[in-house]
C-alpha cells in the first residue's frame, strides 16, 4: 500500500494511528489510497510489524459507571485511528485477573490498559517487558509503563474540607478493600481514607474519626453506613470513597428513616452519570473518567509508536456541590 | 496432552468444557495431566482444531447495569470452563457494531455472543456460516444461530396489567429508537410498546395512548417523561421501556414538582441493582439477566461442540412491585 500511495511506511502508521507530524496533504495521500485499494487493518496488520489493531482494556467490572466514563474516553479516541478496543472482566481476585491478562496477551494484542489492576508492580513491569502498558488509577511510578490517575489526596481534601466547612464535625468514611498487591499507600482508596484520616486530626477531630471497611459498590455502600449509622453520638455526614458506595449510603439513610441532607449529609466520589440525576443529587468529586480514558488510549499508541520515556498523567479533581450535602442538624 | 493422560482429546475436550457425558473419575484423570504437564489453554487450543477457547460477547455499550448482570451470568457458566469473554462495545450505530464484529472474528475467538444487535438477519446469519453465534435479546427464528430471549410481550403486559389494576387510566409510555435492521416486531422495544397500546386498546383507553420515542438511557427517559409531563392532560403513570429511562423519569418528576408515586407513578423494565435500592425501590419487570447470560454461555459452547440443531432459550418475566407505583391521585 505504501508503494501506491508514494509515501513510507512510517507515514502510513502515522496516518493509521493518527499520530502528529502527519501534513493534511500527506493524510489525505495515504487516506485516498487505503480507500482505493479497499484497505482492512487486519491485512496492513501482517505487514506492518505483525500489528493486530487492538488493544486490550482490563476493568475489574463493568458495573461501576465510572468505567463506562473512562471506555467512551478511550473510544473517543480510538474512533480517530484504526484500532480497536477489546476489553476483559478482571475481576475481584488477583487469579483471575492474571487469567484475563494472560488471555489478551495470548491474543496478540498491540497493547494494554490495566484500570486499578490488583496485580503487584513486579507484574505490571513483567507484562510490560511483552507489550506496551498503560495503567489506570494507580500511584506507583515505574520506568516501564505510563501512568493515568487522578490527585486522590486532592480530590478527598475537597470533599472533606466541603463538610467541615459546611459545620461538621463527625464526619464519618467508606473505605474499599481487595487483595490488591500494590503498596497500601498507591492504591486510590487507601489514600482517600489517609487523606480523610489526616484532615480530621488536622482539625483537631481525631476522637470522630470513624471508617467503614467494605467495598465500592451498592452493596458495601449500604452495610457501610448501617454500621456508621448505628455508632452513638451517629455520624453528621458519610464520605463514601465513590459514588457507588454512596447511593448505598442513600439507601441505608432512607431505611434508617434519616432524611439527605437535613439528617446527614452524603458525600461520593466520581462524580458518575447517577450523581447528577436531580433525585439523586449527590455531591461529588469529579476526576473526568473521560479525559483519563482519552489520554490513556493516546499514551498507549505513542507506546505502540515506538516511545519508550514514561509518562505520568494526572487530573486534578474538583467538587461537584449538590443537594446530598448541607449544614448538620442543630445539636 | 491427551496422550499422557490415556484418554481421548474428545474427553480432554469435554472436561474442557465442563460438558455432560464425563465421569468424575475421567474429569480427575484428565484434570491431574492439566496440572501435571503445566497446561496452558492456549498450548492446547493450538492442537485442537485451533481452538482459542475465547468467546467474543459484543454489547451494545456498557453503562446498562443489566448488561452487567448478563456478564456477570455469562462469567459464571465460563469459570467453570477454560474459556474467557473477551467484551467489545458494538456501539450505537451499525457500521460500529460491524466493525467490532469483524475485529473479533479476525482475532479468531471461537464463538460469539451479540447482545440486542443491529444488524439485519441476513448479517447475522452471515456471521453465523463463520462462528458459532448465540443471539441475546431479538425475536427472530433462524436455523443458524441459538436465541436467548425473555417474553417481552408477557413481561410489558405485566407492567401495564399493573398500572391497570391500580386504577390508572392516563398510562403514557417510553420507547426507544436506533438504526436497527431488525424487522420492528423482532426488536424488544418494538414489541414492549405494541404490548402498551395493545393493552391500552383492549381496556377501552385508546383516546389516551401517548409514547415518547427517546432512548433507553437516563437522558432519554428524562427527555421522555419531560415531553410526556407536558401534555394535558398530564398521565398519572409512566412505564418505561427500561430501568435507565425510568431513572430519568424519575428525575423529570422531580423537577416537574411531582412526588411518586403520589402524584405520578413510574415503572420500569429489567429489574436491575438500581431499582432494588430504597430510596430508588422502581417497580419493575425483572428478566433474569443472569440467568440469559449463563445460558448463552452454556448454549454457545455446546454449539462451539458441534451442535447444529437452533436453541431458543425464553425466560419468563415477573413483576416486582415497589414503592413507585401506586393508585393515581384522585381527580
Amino acid at each position: 500500500m505504501a508503494s501506491h500511495a508514494q509515501v513510507s511506511v512510517t507515514a502510513v502508521s502515522k496516518v493509521i494511528n493518527n499520530a502528529y507530524g502527519v501534513s493534511p496533504a500527506m493524510r489525505n495521500k495515504v487516506r485516498t489510497a487505503i480507500d482505493e485499494l479497499g484497505y482492512r487493518p487486519q491485512a496492513v496488520a501482517r505487514g506492518m510489524r505483525g500489528r493486530t489493531f487492538t488493544i486490550g482494556l482490563v476493568l475489574p467490572h463493568i458495573r461501576n459507571p465510572f468505567f463506562a466514563d473512562i471506555l467512551d474516553g478511550l473510544t473517543t479516541h480510538l474512533d480517530t485511528t484504526d484500532y480497536q478496543a477489546f476489553m476483559i472482566q478482571g475481576g475481584a481476585t488477583r487469579p483471575v485477573e492474571h487469567r484475563a491478562v494472560d488471555a489478551l496477551l495470548s491474543r496478540q494484542v498491540d497493547g494494554l490498559i490495566m484500570v486499578a489492576p490488583l496485580a503487584s508492580k513486579n507484574r505490571l513491569e513483567h507484562i510490560a517487558q511483552d507489550k506496551p502498558l498503560v495503567v489506570l488509577a494507580r500511584h506507583e511510578r515505574s520506568p516501564h509503563y505510563d501512568s493515568v490517575l487522578a490527585d486522590d489526596e486532592a480530590g478527598a481534601e475537597l470533599a472533606v474540607a466541603h463538610l467541615l466547612q459546611l459545620g461538621h464535625r463527625r464526619i464519618a468514611h467508606i473505605t474499599h478493600q481487595d487483595d490488591s498487591l500494590a503498596r497500601p499507600a498507591d492504591l486510590l482508596h487507601t489514600i482517600r481514607a489517609a487523606t480523610y484520616q489526616r484532615l480530621m486530626r488536622e482539625h483537631g477531630l481525631a476522637g470522630h474519626i470513624a471508617i467503614a471497611t467494605s467495598y465500592y459498590n451498592e452493596q458495601g455502600g449500604y452495610d457501610g453506613a448501617r454500621e456508621l449509622l448505628a455508632r452513638t453520638p451517629r455520624p453528621t455526614a458519610i464520605f463514601a470513597g465513590a459514588d457507588q458506595a454512596a447511593l448505598g449510603a442513600l439507601a441505608a439513610a432512607h431505611d434508617a428513616g434519616l432524611t439527605v441532607p437535613g439528617g446527614l449529609s452524603v458525600a461520593g466520589y466520581d462524580n458518575t452519570h447517577l450523581a447528577a440525576l436531580p433525585n439523586i443529587a449527590l455531591t461529588s468529586i469529579d476526576q473526568d473518567g473521560h479525559e483519563m480514558g482519552r489520554a490513556a488510549g493516546k499514551l498507549l499508541l505513542e507506546r505502540i509508536e515506538g516511545r519508550r520515556t514514561p509518562v505520568r498523567f494526572t487530573v486534578t479533581p474538583t467538587l461537584i456541590v449538590r443537594a446530598s450535602t448541607a449544614a448538620p442538624p442543630a445539636p
